[in-house]
């Protein structure tokens, strides 16, 4: 029932403005026994951090994560924390907070954003930085992730950029490897080149562009899921939709769907020599009827371009004036790049949060998990 | 956290099985005040019912709708029904069920179909039809939806075909008149005869085909969402996911807000001779960072080729022996037709629920509604 | 979030007012697996069901349900049902209405009855029996609980009547067996016959008396619970508050706790010769910090004098003018009595949803169960 | 569906241990344009703060709220804080941890603590101070409430002791002024040293004992509530039962409702000279059906005597040893004290959300709110 929170048994609430003292995240209902520790939580974090590259905004945030509960240090490895079963309250503080970078847009919306809304909504608004609609807030969610990639055994979650503007991947030379290694995110090497040359263009330009990600998570166990309003695809797709910029969600073969028929677009199966069931084919993105199949869970999202441009837009002010804004600040030529750890982070806690809901329900839990 | 309900004020359950007796939904926290006519719920049933034309399945369900709480009669006019407040519950016998034809299916997983996905996660299957997988629950939803229309004022949610496989419509003749009058709900009436013959050709060859499906909704007042996880937009995509063979969701401009620059993207502003807001695009498809604009929301949704095709697939049997399977019974070649009622149903559910959540949280009601 | 439905993981929510066509419930999230029969349910809504003795209201509802969905029917036994896991609702007809009964208390607020509230609330109101107030919804909720004792293994709930008005049963005379051969449910055999009078002469005398009913509840596993907002003491104090006509509730020694030090009421814990943990006494009512203990789960409510009463009352009309108001129609004189399995079904359903909640968080399954 | 927090349009969450670094609570759906400073929230906190007199825990906390979102800065007046309709979170450090004094029943059940019911649900527990179970955790509570308290406009909600152990207070007596003045927040100043001296000896020979707690609400408008699961009067003994040590709840005449008549139980009503209705009694307590009436919500708690006592009990260890407990450590001698400040919170809470809750299903807004 809550704007601020999602989830059913592994629920996350987030907190937190822009240019406030800290944003956070608590974790209701994480399993207790689970162990991690703080430096795992902010290696994530720090994939997402602004400040690391030229691509991605000059803010300078450490994204220090603070873990102020749920968890009881190891004796003798204090560094080693194992979750009580109590909630998880992480908080990350803000440090490089220029308000005055704002004043000048706190009477006029900026196009694309959701300052003329908030207005409309509230009839208050927290003009530093966005607000709560800062993509600041993502951070939480980021932390979030990186406690439920460990719930479900086996779990692995990655996410690529597989389209920056028109520009497209080569799927033929994906390589997971890769991914870690270039600014971008992007798993074809032979592309980061250009694509970085195309994007520092833009943003010397005052300009900015969208991107698609790709997330890929393994290691789902077969029957989890809903089959008609908490269905898994139908909740990575909502969890991913909620990302700030995200336009559009496909699972699977998603629009292609549309294009084919039912005789291409069958998953076929066949029994495997082990005697467990092969997939000839993962049109479907690893779910039918909202229930996992064991295939990996594919998903893809569109990111608009970054709103925030120094080219200057027609708008208006609060008072109802005509304006021309031009947004100064510290901002993402590209913010499909750093929504990559964002996705990963949702459609990790969307799997975790199914996962206990299946062992909730059906009690039914494979010897593997 | 229910499996089988959505919305959080405006909250529906539904419930049933496609071989079932019946199958419903209650409405819980509509309005009181609300009139409305179990006509007009049927009208709104009647335009989803199989059997209408070659082009759905020839399954007869005259889908009748019996109201059976949560609404008070008129003393004269008693066909005019008040909401009271209290859960509205409605009902559709199931009359024309043959479950013979499903007993060929009871141990052989049809590929595209939920069947394998069942077994895994609940051990046991009502095969009969697909069970609770059937696209015979959306009934329900369109039952629900029509309630949900009543509670905005100015609301109007329109829905259309917009692609058929590869075929597009030319936006340019879009006709919201000429929906209505072609069973496909194609908006373009140029494309009629053609996509039909298309369709047929394909049903006779014992195949099927996708869809795309764009909904647009208008009149919703500005303000309402939320700005992080309840987002209307996120929201809008989730109820659209959950509708059978659903693989993908777009808001606005969707996939193609990856393609373009920031200029190109925002969605410009100036004032109105009226001293009102006027937008001079609307990529953003209505809302900006979760909250309604007062444009027209615009969502689009792909819809895969009905798995239930006669061309036989390879699969296997639930005692693990490979065996090809044909799906007899009685199928839409293109279940995207039907698709569009439902789409409308659940957008008009999203922004009825959300105009409540609005109202109580702000307490902000503009004169108009 | 819901204004109907209860529950976490098993969600039941009910619809129906007391003289439209019908009421019922449809629970949500029950495991798959679970087989009972529509008789076995049956079998509880006949001990609640009205008209079995001059003790209860005399209007005559066979209160037959209708099982609608959710089940398998064995193929060698159809009357034994399996659920499947998706929503079972189950349906019952209302065929003893008599509205006119209530034509004259249409625009006039009965004293101890929701209908002023409802008033105020909705702005209209189905007078017609209390519409949704009337005590007619637990038949719905009895039918649920039904369904809910079948989940966890070892569960029985039982309730009785301990008190009604000042005169209290004699604990030492404790006697379940007793409980369902006499229609006050009272455990102590002994008071039945003057009870029974006194309450007959209330009734002659157009009067009514309160009641407090005990549930006990053996077989909880150890473990099952949640320490802070969802307290299984918490929760079966909540859905027995929910129960009409309830003005207070108590776990364990419940109001005596107040009374007595901490010396007297620790319950010392010593160890078995089993090697399990024994409790040397049981103020706590079976639960410690929200958590099961492993011990019965013991809880009371008081249950008010039923407000339909002969005597007349001072009121006042819907039209603002004062009035003497007599509630006629067929009422019980202690609606205490039908309150026993409503209780016990209230119970039944907490106990169930705490069972999954806590096998999808922990996962920790003990082996009895 | 979350463990750890409460509401449905006004929603809290609370996280954080006794002997952790922190703890706090996130409010989520706070209207917006609610004003409120730091002070008003640290006047509450205080209220419940340990260490004030000989009569409550010696632990010296002293319990310093942050605001960390959810809120602006008045310009000019910058302590004074508006809402902005996002999550409040609210943290409270913890400063006079010492864990040290909890190693010795790290591994021995306290009789009447949660500490037996932890392990047995999640195979972990935080040991120093009660972890989670800790009273502590009712700060977050009382921050939240003090929040709640400034959404319904003329609301107020006041709290006192009005019985410990076998003493109970004389109600003609009643004294709302005096509450305030007395460490024991009664509202009988007669009786106050009397208590005193008993508590205080009670304290000295290593016991405690229980209290009755009444909370009183004014200012409610008549219609919010809900009639059948969210009844306020359920959640206001739901919310009450939440708190620790709390064994049984009543509302208005409670467990007396049991014991009389309907004919002197009928709370009956008169036009008054101005127009509006006049209750002529409140056996009712404020709610009539779910729904408020309008009249004071009255709501009294048992609060159990305080498990932590100098006087050694019976106990086993985790490893299944008997032992004698003495739990050392500094405690309250009576929990119900400082369950004033609480209580209040908690009923504060329920209004304010079932004001929300109202506003938004019915839009009916009297023209005083």
């Amino acid at each position: 029932m809550s704007y601020n929170s999602f989830g059913h048994l592994f629920r996350v609430m987030t907190w937190g403005e822009s240019h406030g003292p800290a944003l956070g995240c608590v974790i209701d209902g994480c399993p207790p026994g689970i162990t991690f520790t703080r430096e795992e939580v902010q290696r994530f974090l720090d994939k997402r951090r602004p400040g690391q590259s030229k691509l991605t905004t000059q803010r300078q945030e450490p994204d220090q994560v603070e873990i102020l509960s749920g968890v009881m240090p190891d004796d003798e490895t204090p560094e080693k924390l194992t979750t009580t079963g109590t909630p998880i309250s992480m908080m990350i503080r803000n440090t490089d907070q220029r308000s005055k970078d704002y004043s000048e847009i706190r009477n006029r919306y900026r196009p694309g954003h959701a300052d003329y809304a908030y207005d409309l909504k509230y009839g208050i608004r927290d003009y530093r930085g966005g607000g709560r609609s800062s993509a600041r807030e993502t951070a939480a969610r980021v932390a979030a992730g990186a406690v439920a990639r460990k719930i479900v055994p086996h779990l692995r979650v990655r996410g690529a950029m597989v389209q920056m503007g028109t520009k497209k991947i080569d799927r033929t030379r994906w390589n997971w490897d890769a991914v870690d290694t270039n600014p971008l995110f992007c798993p074809d090497p032979d592309v980061v080149e250009e694509w970085t040359e195309y994007l520092n263009a833009l943003r010397k330009d005052g300009n900015s562009v969208g991107a698609v990600i790709e997330i890929v998570a393994e290691g789902i166990p077969a029957g989890i899921g809903a089959p008609v309003y908490a269905k898994l695809d139908q909740e990575v797709a909502s969890h991913l939709m909620s990302i700030n910029a995200v336009k559009g969600v496909e699972i699977g073969n998603g629009f292609e769907a549309a294009e084919i028929t039912g005789v291409e677009n069958a998953d076929e199966m066949r029994m495997g020599n082990d005697g467990s069931v092969r997939f000839m084919s993962n049109h479907a993105g690893g779910v039918l009827g909202g229930i996992a199949t064991g295939q990996p869970l594919v998903a893809r999202f569109a990111v608009k371009p970054t709103s925030s441009i120094l080219t200057p837009r027609k708008s208006v002010t609060a008072e109802g004036k005509d304006v021309d804004v031009v947004t100064k600040g510290r901002h993402d030529p590209c913010v499909g790049i750093r929504a990559v750890p964002i996705g990963e982070a949702m459609v990790a806690c969307a799997v975790a949060d199914h996962y206990l809901m299946h062992r909730g329900q059906t009690g039914r839990v494979e010897k593997e998990y």
